[in-house]
């Protein structure tokens, strides 16, 4: 089977890794070209100078980008190389809107389209066990799952066109949320004179647990930020699930709350923090 | 060994009786006689009609009562009948400032005071699985450890007099960002259309994970706020860790803000709902 992999950056560049190791032939393309030579150097594989020239006779066509202008633009060029029958799916987060017209004119064309951001960050991407939520419909679900396996611990199809995008940012909610409460736990800690890691033993067994406080906690006490996924893209995330807000009625006060303090983060320079970073506007 | 258990309500009543049960000879009190005969029929103890005769003779004596108020008057009342050498332990969520005022006026007397409040629930207090965040001084804090073990998983001491009540806000604190944050997001999932469960399913294996997700999302989704801990409680518990942020100067922008969303859900006839039934006010 032949595929091709659209976008090589912190994400992208290892997710391409693992199809090539997974024993597909694979050929990439990459906006500045270098790393594409890279990556087939690195890999044994090919590279292209045009997602159209990539996309050519693959049978599936990954993409992972910036934002829903880079998607477009593409998804589009990718198009214009993609056989009839072929998929593309797009790993970028990104709007459920982008999703579904892209979904539409893709099936004009006879070629299958399925959101699937992930989760699981650059970590996962570097060891294949990245969780993939995808949006599209059922058959070209089934025929993509097995090579969306060659970096994934977990794959689901959680409804048409745009739900893969509908769960991420229902996923970038909760973790403002807990990110928010556990950094003013944190700086309450601090404050009041109690050692962070014996509260952190003693309270993350029970109805204060969360995935950040056993992975975040201590590094935060200690004002690491280089874990990962930046407070940028959180903002860019936010932002996403904000409007779409707007047109699905639901109100989401302290997401909102929440971005504002990121946009604080990044007033104090720490746009390439990673998301457990509000804890510094507090301090 | 002797000891007492003064406060006999969803918590105290079953903690009293894994005394019992351990064991030890236990004599209870409670402001309604009435629940104090029932138990000593149910644990085949003693029941006494005033605090100060319930801890006559008694080497340790625990209570569990409402806010910081009852927690003067019982232990107060309690230390008039304590002998010198006994030890006072408190399992009320209370305030800092309340515990230090106790353990300065039993240390007077020659008695010690450990303030000891536990979470884990009604459930956790029927099972004998509560975690107790204890702040007191070491030697009081060894003496007592073992027979709080008859109702508790995990004990572990923080500080001195006043770090259990500490480390109790700082657990409800990151409660308060957990829940508001979900609410958010099964609000969002629920408007756009998305399976709840499913979408619970391929999130919680991540960095959105909670144990707010895993025990109480697919009730929440269903409507369901009969899970224990009242928002009425969870207001008194964030009040305290708001004032005690006055004093310690930190900043809780989330928790204030999830303090006043509490307000509505009592607004709206929730004031013994669960603290998942924040949702409430979203839809």
């Amino acid at each position: 089977m032949k595929v091709a992999f659209l976008g090589l950056g912190v994400m992208g560049y290892p997710m391409a890794g693992h199809l090539k190791k997974a024993g597909f032939e694979v050929c990439v393309y990459n906006r500045t070209t270098a790393k594409a030579e890279k990556w087939a150097q690195e890999f044994a594989g090919k590279f292209a100078d045009t997602p159209s020239e990539a996309a050519k006779d693959a049978d599936l066509v990954m993409m992972c980008v910036g934002n829903d202008d880079d998607v477009r633009a593409v998804a589009f060029a990718a198009m214009a190389g993609m056989k009839a029958g072929a998929i593309l799916v797009d790993h970028t987060t990104a709007s459920a809107e982008v999703a579904r017209e892209l979904y539409q004119a893709l099936s004009d064309k006879g070629i299958g389209f399925l959101d699937a951001p992930v989760s699981g960050g650059q970590a996962g991407a570097e060891n294949g066990q990245l969780t993939v939520m995808v949006g599209g419909d059922e058959v070209t679900y089934q025929a993509a799952e097995a090579v969306l396996k060659s970096y994934a611990k977990q794959i689901k199809r959680l409804g048409e066109a745009g739900s893969g995008q509908l769960c991420k940012m229902v996923n970038q909610i909760c973790i403002a949320g807990i990110v928010q409460g556990l950094s003013e736990a944190i700086n309450f800690a601090q404050k009041a004179g109690l050692n962070v890691a014996d509260v952190v033993e003693v309270i993350s067994k029970g109805a204060a647990q969360s995935w950040q406080m056993e992975n975040r906690a201590l590094t935060m006490d200690k004002g690491q930020y280089d874990f990962g996924f930046a407070v940028d893209w959180m903002r860019k995330d936010l932002s996403i699930a904000l409007a779409e807000a707007r047109r699905n009625g639901s109100t989401l006060p302290l997401t909102a709350l929440v971005d504002q303090f990121y946009a604080d983060v990044q007033r104090l320079g720490g746009s390439r923090w990673d998301t457990s970073s509000l804890l510094v506007r507090l301090q």
